[in-house]
């Protein structure tokens, strides 16, 4: 049997712990399925003292990740502390400095630094590995390099946020306004300190902009993503698209065209019947679609302790296995820099608004969106109590931007009351 | 750049045209992601002269697959022939001791010769490995042996043959006998030249079969899976199952307990809301359930030339990057023999008999059943012009033997006309 493999690993929160669970409870089964041991060296954390239910006897502690990243006794430096610069990206460097394999969860470092990274890792023959970064226990990095290597991708959408799908699900389930199930998922700890990075789309923008990079041979952009957050969701919005047959998620599309890398981290509607319209709770789900393979769906749960735990061992085992395909399925070198489309590919959309309650309202506003070439599909005014008259309106297929401009052009009318909501519907 | 990887394959049906062109087409793709050429050396198949709409004029030809396997030219022998034995095995065997990695779509072939394949393949410090085999474009052979190795798996259940749900979704779409669809499967050239591979459920159990070997660590056992083809569903059973809220599907689960390993492949009974039961067409779906990573569910095309030279390509490419990972996920020789556990899992299940119309018929049918210790969850008696009147039983929770003793005492009563069916009802 060939030498033990020996992490450093650096966080010991949820993910952090969960592994070293997955070490001490399967030692047998990681040797036997990669001919070798795989055993902690060394940990480090914020506070040495917290009881975190695992014993850490064993291993040796460093205060310092940049030190626990550059000991002798570590051949793989696992990042598990999040950020995406600070020490996190300090020990990274550090340990591909010092010749260290480097497996991480941390989708911001990489969204923001994984070009650099990834190049600095490969001229040294070392590699960077992410799969937890991503749909937590779905092994959709592995898929997506490996699995359809041998595909032309020409478009990647997925629900990649468990936060943000537990909300708008809940919502749904018991007729709860969206402050309502924030302030929920924030008592059971959902949210990040920061709850933008989930609710605003950030952090399933950044999964997307990494899996974007693999798809199609390009440099991560992650400022190239257009992103709308789910603040903006009313619990009406969510029963006129069921009323409808559509269910509301925040969906990532990455696609590759003639006019450039589309990416997009929004609110759409998709058909209720169709597998993201399915998709409940805090589950992940990424769709894949592939020249030669068609479409490929994946399915599990997007975070959690045993689920990202599971993905971070599954690339520590790649290693131990002598697994080494570069970071982003191709070496950072050949990477290329995409022109960013803007998202002009046609969709229908939802359009819902407050009309000020005077006579030829809704009729100035289906003047502008004649005007503007756009053809209603279904249009709803419903009775109401206030000042204003909400309205809901389907449109045939038609650009963002051209939507842009009739929002643009309606508001110049008067009649509107606060700011339209505009969604996109995704025929998945 | 590294030297290019020269390929063999032997056949030309679907497959093999589908990876000669994607070959063909992705060849800077194929070199950007694996960092060297991927080049076909020769090619073999029956007939020389048959147009495949390929060109294959710059590819040596070899009648003999041996012959084909041995060449010096070639680095990894792709064996898309197919039959458990005869030149597939043979030529596989040849691949093997003249050094050469194999990738090969063939499940019956490993089903029955996997283990031997595997151990002398080890032997020599080669790899075979066999992605399109089971479940097509769907990289699950992937998921199970490297993304989700850090899990102690807990069960595999899974449609793994796109005939048999095209049959079962296809009759109760457009309320047509088995018979009916059977013809028009046939006729669309979806059923192997011996349909009991199909509709038998033989080549389902030998794709379950492989998937529980890397799952559970223990020697392919295909004699071991308790196989129950389709033949046997009647439109009016999948119109009653739907009525109570269910699909037939032919499933397989695979499952380790302290029994030992159970493998069955049998139409049950799923909720029709759940994502096998929606599962429409000739599409595969497996769900994977592991101890840390919880439940993953993949879905794609099960067969078709597209997506299983997807798969085939993707082993090839692992190799040319490098991937050796054991056929079974670890070492041949250390897979252990699992024992055999019957299918004694209590669960519902769903029995259809047609009993002999006179009086006290459906009494002696209720007491035999209360006489087992099998309770009753819902009984149906149908309005009836035969002689004989359709009865329809759902049970609560028996074991399968009981139910089986259970069917020999209603025999004996000489009330039944025909075999009762019974399908075991899987609250997936």
């Amino acid at each position: 049997m060939a030498k033990p493999l020996r992490l450093g690993i650096a966080g010991l929160g949820t993910v952090g712990t969960g592994l070293v669970k997955i070490v001490q409870r399967h030692a047998d089964l990681l040797a036997a399925r990669t001919g070798r041991a795989v055993v902690i060296s060394a940990v480090s954390a914020r506070s040495r003292d917290k009881d975190r239910g695992v014993r850490l006897g064993g291993y040796a502690w460093e205060d310092d990740p940049v030190a626990l990243a550059q000991r002798d006794d570590v051949d793989v430096f696992v990042e598990l502390m999040g950020g995406a610069d600070g020490p996190a990206l300090t020990a990274t460097q550090a340990a591909i400095a010092a010749g260290k394999d480097v497996v991480t969860a941390n989708k911001a470092m990489l969204a923001l630094h994984g070009n650099e990274l990834a190049s600095a890792a490969e001229a040294a023959d070392l590699v960077i590995r992410f799969e937890a970064a991503v749909a937590g226990g779905i092994p959709v990095v592995k898929a997506l390099s490996e699995g359809l290597a041998a595909n032309e991708i020409a478009r990647i959408m997925g629900v990649m946020n468990g936060t943000c799908n537990f909300i708008l699900t809940k919502m749904e389930a018991e007729n709860l306004t969206y402050d309502a199930v924030f302030a929920e998922a924030d008592s059971l700890g959902y949210l990040e300190a920061d709850p933008t990075l989930d609710v605003g789309g950030i952090d399933a923008g950044h999964k997307l902009s990494l899996l974007a990079s693999i798809a199609f041979g390009t440099k991560v952009d992650f400022d190239a993503v257009r992103l709308e957050g789910i603040e903006k969701i009313t619990i009406e919005d969510i029963e006129q698209a069921a009323d409808m047959g559509y269910r509301i998620k925040l969906l990532g599309v990455a696609q590759m065209s003639g006019r450039g890398l589309e990416q997009r981290m929004s609110p759409c509607l998709v058909p209720a019947s169709s597998p993201l319209g399915q998709l409940e709770g805090a589950t992940n789900m990424v769709v894949l679609n592939g020249d030669a393979v068609g479409q490929i769906v994946l399915r599990g749960a997007g975070a959690g302790e045993g689920p990202t735990a599971s993905a971070v061992m599954a690339d520590v085992m790649d290693i131990a296995r002598g697994i080494r395909v570069s970071t982003f399925g191709q070496p950072a070198a050949s990477l290329t820099q995409a022109k960013t489309a803007g998202s002009n590919v046609p969709a229908p959309y939802y359009l819902r608004m407050q009309l000020k309650d005077k006579p030829g309202a809704l009729a100035k506003i289906a003047t502008v969106l004649g005007d503007s070439g756009i053809s209603i599909d279904r249009m709803r005014q419903y009775s109401h109590s206030d000042p204003t008259a909400p309205v809901l309106i389907v449109t045939h297929k038609t650009s963002r931007p051209a939507l842009g401009e009739a929002i643009a052009a309606m508001a110049a009318t008067g009649v509107l009351a606060g700011e339209p909501v505009a969604l996109r519907i995704e025929e998945v």
